[in-house]
Order: structure tokens, then C-alpha cells, then sequence
């Protein structure tokens, strides 16, 4: 099996789990409480569908690291949907918090029913992750599942402190690149990672080889945030669907960014003195190129690559699942290519 | 033992748990992020002290309950935390929702950093409510710490769901008494009788005990929320601590509200025509004792409060524990007293 035959078996999979733990609140008198949910999930309302679900990367990532130490993915499910619902609650979040109206080309949840509903629907994402976890009790025993509810719960303490720094970001003038890890490791990598340790908890894996995974999701999280901030600036239009160099707009404090204002030349004047318009994206980005930040970025994208890869390698995940996790690596890490 | 004499020994030993809980954020970097967290819980800031905390009742009862089932209630301190972390959790977002400038006198999380900041403060505070639930390990079997983490989560759901209640109910004009229950009890009720049941669980207490604590804790926090509706219509100022009849201007759908809506008299035709001003109140207040709601809110807490106590009593709770927590109900259903 590679990685598409793997990926036809297990998404219709994860959907009908993921379906199962919110139907929870599909009860008389929440029904619209409900639809808020599955609004967001995709499945349901103007323009539902695979596009409107996005690519389910992380709980693919939990199966198939289960699986990659030979073990029954099926019993890795519930966290495969924890680790999702975690996702969508960050995200319906993250959206109030950036002001976002659009999600994957939809109307973003607070935007269609209000602030107010929105930050409830994303507490309840959160806690049907919770009971998702707990879930997982039948087919592992209770001190696997606190291992692995754990972990997802330490994850997710660093995902506030990441969203905090991020968010404390927008009013400093003093960033430079030392300040890029702190906050990326705690949203992107921190998830990555506990989708890889999860997985291998759960397929039995032993405590050496349960840290090579979670190395291996942490790097691929790096890899992954840095090459989309390089995207962010110089990417194609059409190849990742948002407009190139509408993170210089939005003023996002990427890492060629932070690298460019740990240099205090131009670019940091310029950066310093206010927002960036449509107008100008064209001028700083070849600035930010001529500062060195665009070479700068692709070098640690392409050594937290090869850290993250060599991870996988110590891991030694077996047969067609760990040639299909290596597969969805190089997916993920090459998107621009 | 008394009482007082219980709280003088465990409010400390919660105080001190609530902290340890909350140092977790007490890192390099996210100095402030933590400072939003003991601000919100009443440690630091301008007006700090007890009144801001709180009176933390809803851990008194988990170590209650679990003390008058024989047990150590120092066994319990993780599950009391992990309850106020998850009350105020709620409370810094309700306070978004609701719009809310001001809590125990103090300038509300969102008022003082920002919503963006609040509804990240909220998460986090529901994250580490998570973390501490599963420090219960320190003391009890895996099986028994999943139990009560499963209680919780099933309260939290509960919670959100009493919150979308809650929220919109403001948008409806067809409200009746049958809309009461579902909101309320999944608000004080919810989170009332997950206190007693899971300090009964980690006493030791057998199903047939556990439900009867639980049943004791979800009519108590019945009986609480009616009278607090009473209170906020008709209470006294000087008593209370907050304006009476500011309910009223508020617009809050408490059960004199409903169940004057429902009987679609003069009442309901002057509520569904817009909010109630300040100059309106006492002539508003009278007309609802006049169509029955004052008489109807005192019958149901009168009710609610044996329902409580008869379970209370089929609990069997032990010892000077046992007196206390009866000694608590007591002291919370007779407060306008």
C-alpha cells in the first residue's frame, strides 16, 4: 500500500469518527449548536465538502504512525479525531482572535453567527476532543489513555502560549529571529509532534522510540511553518491558493521577517514605521530577498527537513505505513516544488 | 469540626493547588500571559485579595464530599482545582460574551487586554484544568482518574451547551417555563454535581452513593440559581452586593421571567417589546409578583432545596464532614435569610 490506497482507506474513517464524537451535541434544542460544529467540520452549509473539511493531515499522521509499528490503526482512531477537534477548536478561535472573515474560502463561524457563538463553539470543539480521547479506553488500557490525553493536553498549554506570543508580537518593535521558535514550536510543531508520539504511544511503541517520533513530527512542524512563511512572501499564487506576500500585509511576523529585523537595515525602518501596503509588497519582499531573509529561510527549512527525516530513520517506522508517513513528509516539505 | 473550621484548613491547601496548577505558565517569555491568569483568579493586581478570588465553593464541595465519605480529602485537591479552573475558564469568556467591563468589583480579562487576549486566557485556564484532573494520578488508580476526567468533560459539554442556551435566548420572543431547565442545568447545576459526584468517586463511593451526591449537587445549584433569579429581581441591594432588579434591564431570562412570558399577559407584552429601563423597574417587578412569578420562583426553590437535601441525606454523608457539607447547603439556600 503507499500512501494514496493508505489515504483512501483511513480518511472515510477518521470523517465517520469525527462525526460520531460531535454527534454528541446533535440533541433536541442544540440542533443549531450543532450545525456550528459541523458548519466548520465542512460537512454542512454553503460551499461543504472535501475543500471546506481541509486535508485532515494530523489524525492521518496518528494512523499512520500507529500503523508504522505494525500495530491496529482502527484503535488509534478516537485520538486521531482528538487531535483534529483540537485543530478546528484552535482555528474557530484563531479566527475571532486575527479578525479572519474566511476559512478555506467560507464565511468564518463568528463571522455567520457572532463572536459570542463562536468562542462557544470553540470550547465545545475542545472538549469533544477530550471525550474523544477518553474514548480511546476501548481499546487501550486507562494508563495508556492518560498517557496519551497527557500529552495532547500539554500540547495544547503550548498552543496558548504560542497564540499568546504571537499575539504580543503585534505591538513589539524589539523582535528578532530568537523570538521565531518560542512561538512556532508551540502551534504548528507542538500539534505535528503529538499527532507522531500519540501514534507510536498507541501502537506500543517504547519510550526511545516514542521521542524519535515526537522529534520527527516537531521538526516536520518547523519545516512545514518555515517553508509556508517563505510561501507567505514569494510563493505562487496558484500553487497555495492564497495570495503571495499577503503576509507582509497582515504584517504575520514570519521568519524571514524576524530575521530581517534582528539586521536593523532597511527593512527594519520600514517595517518599524507601520503597516505595509498592496503597493509596496513588491518593493520590501526583493528588499527582504537583497537582506538575505529569503536564503536565510530556505536553509532552516531545509535543515529542520533533514533533521525531522533523520528522526523518522532513528524511529524505523515499519512496512507500507512507514514508507507512506516518509511519503507524506516529503508531500508536505516539497509543496513548493 | 465545623464548617468554618473545614474551610480555615482548605481554602489555603486549594489556594495553594490553584497556584501550583497555574505556575505551569510561570515561564521565560510568557511572564504576562501568566499575570492574566492570576489576575483573573484574584492574586495579583489592582484590587487583588479574597474578594477577588472568589469563595472557591465549588472545590470546598469536592473535598467535602470526598472527607464525608471517610476518605483524605488532600487526595481530591487536584479534582478541586481542576473544577474553579474550569468555573473560570467559563467566567473570562461569559465575560466576553456578555460584554461584561466588570467581575468582583475588578475590571474584567478582556476589559483590561483585549478579547483576543481573553479568549486565550479562557483556554488556557481550560487546559490546565485538564492538566491538573489527571495529577489526581499522584493518588488514584488510572481507571478512577479517567472516571473523573470523563465527569468533568461531560459537565463541560453541559456547560457549552447551557451557554448556546443561554445565548439564544436573547434572540426569542416564544420563551416559556420548558426553556428554564435546559439552560440552567447546564450551567450552576451542571458543574454543581460534577463537584459532589467526583469528590464522592475519589472517596470511594459506590454507584448507588456517587449518584445520589451527584443528584444532591444538580438540585443544590437548582435551588441556588432560582433564588439568585429571585435575588435579582427582588433581593436587597445591601445583601447581595450587586443592584436588584438589574436583571430586569439586563433582559436575563431568569425563571420569574419565563414564567410570566408563558403565561402571555401584560407582562410578556411589555418584555417583547424591548429592554426595560431603569424607571421601569419597580413598576415591571410588580407587575410580575402581581402575575404570580415571585410566588412560582420561591415554590420551586422551596423544592428544589428538599429535592437536595433528600439526597443529601440518602448520600449518608459521614462524620463532622458530613455536618459541614449540610451546614454548606444550608448556608448557600438561605442566604436572603
Amino acid at each position: 500500500m503507499n500512501l494514496k490506497q493508505y489515504s483512501e482507506i483511513m480518511l472515510p474513517e477518521i470523517e465517520k469518527e469525527l462525526q460520531n464524537q460531535t454527534a454528541r451535541l446533535n440533541a433536541p434544542g442544540t440542533q443549531l449548536f450543532h450545525e456550528m460544529i459541523t458548519y466548520h467540520m465542512g460537512w454542512t452549509g454553503e460551499g461543504a465538502g472535501r475543500e471546506a473539511a481541509g486535508k485532515r493531515i494530523r489524525p492521518l499522521i496518528v494512523l499512520l504512525a500507529t500503523a508504522s509499528l505494525g500495530a491496529d490503526w482502527r484503535t488509534s482512531l478516537p485520538a486521531a479525531a482528538a487531535v483534529e477537534l483540537v485543530h478546528n477548536f484552535s482555528l474557530v478561535h484563531d479566527d475571532v482572535q486575527d479578525n479572519s472573515d474566511k476559512r478555506r474560502g467560507r464565511l468564518t463561524v463568528w463571522k455567520k453567527w457572532g463572536v459570542p457563538m463562536a468562542i462557544n463553539t470553540g470550547d465545545a470543539l475542545f472538549v469533544l476532543s477530550n471525550q474523544a480521547m477518553l474514548d480511546l479506553n476501548q481499546f487501550h488500557p486507562a494508563a495508556t489513555v492518560m498517557q496519551a490525553a497527557s500529552i495532547l493536553h500539554n500540547t495544547c498549554l503550548d498552543l496558548t502560549r504560542g497564540q499568546f506570543l504571537d499575539m504580543s508580537y503585534e505591538e513589539r518593535t524589539d523582535l528578532s529571529l530568537a523570538d521565531y521558535k518560542p512561538m512556532v514550536g508551540g502551534k504548528t510543531s507542538a500539534l505535528l509532534s503529538a499527532c507522531t508520539q500519540i501514534g507510536a504511544l498507541l501502537g506500543n511503541a517504547t519510550e526511545a522510540e516514542q521521542e524519535a517520533y515526537r522529534q520527527f513530527g516537531y521538526h516536520l512542524g518547523l519545516a512545514f511553518q518555515v517553508q509556508d512563511d517563505i510561501l507567505g512572501i514569494w510563493g505562487n499564487e496558484a500553487l497555495t491558493g492564497k495570495s503571495a506576500a499577503s503576509d507582509l500585509v497582515e504584517g504575520k511576523n514570519s521568519l524571514p521577517v524576524l530575521y530581517a529585523l534582528g539586521k536593523q537595515q532597511k527593512f527594519f525602518k520600514r517595517w518599524t514605521q507601520g503597516a505595509i501596503t498592496n503597493t509596496e509588497v513588491k518593493e520590501i519582499s526583493a528588499l527582504l530577498e537583497e537582506e538575505g531573509a529569503r536564503q536565510y529561510a530556505e536553509q532552516i527549512s531545509k535543515e529542520e527537513t533533514q533533521i525531522a527525516l533523520e528522526y523518522l530513520a532513528k524511529a524505523q517506522p515499519r512496512g507500507t505505513a512507514g514508507t507512506s508517513m516518509l511519503e507524506l513528509a516529503n508531500m508536505l516539505l516539497k509543496r513548493n516544488q
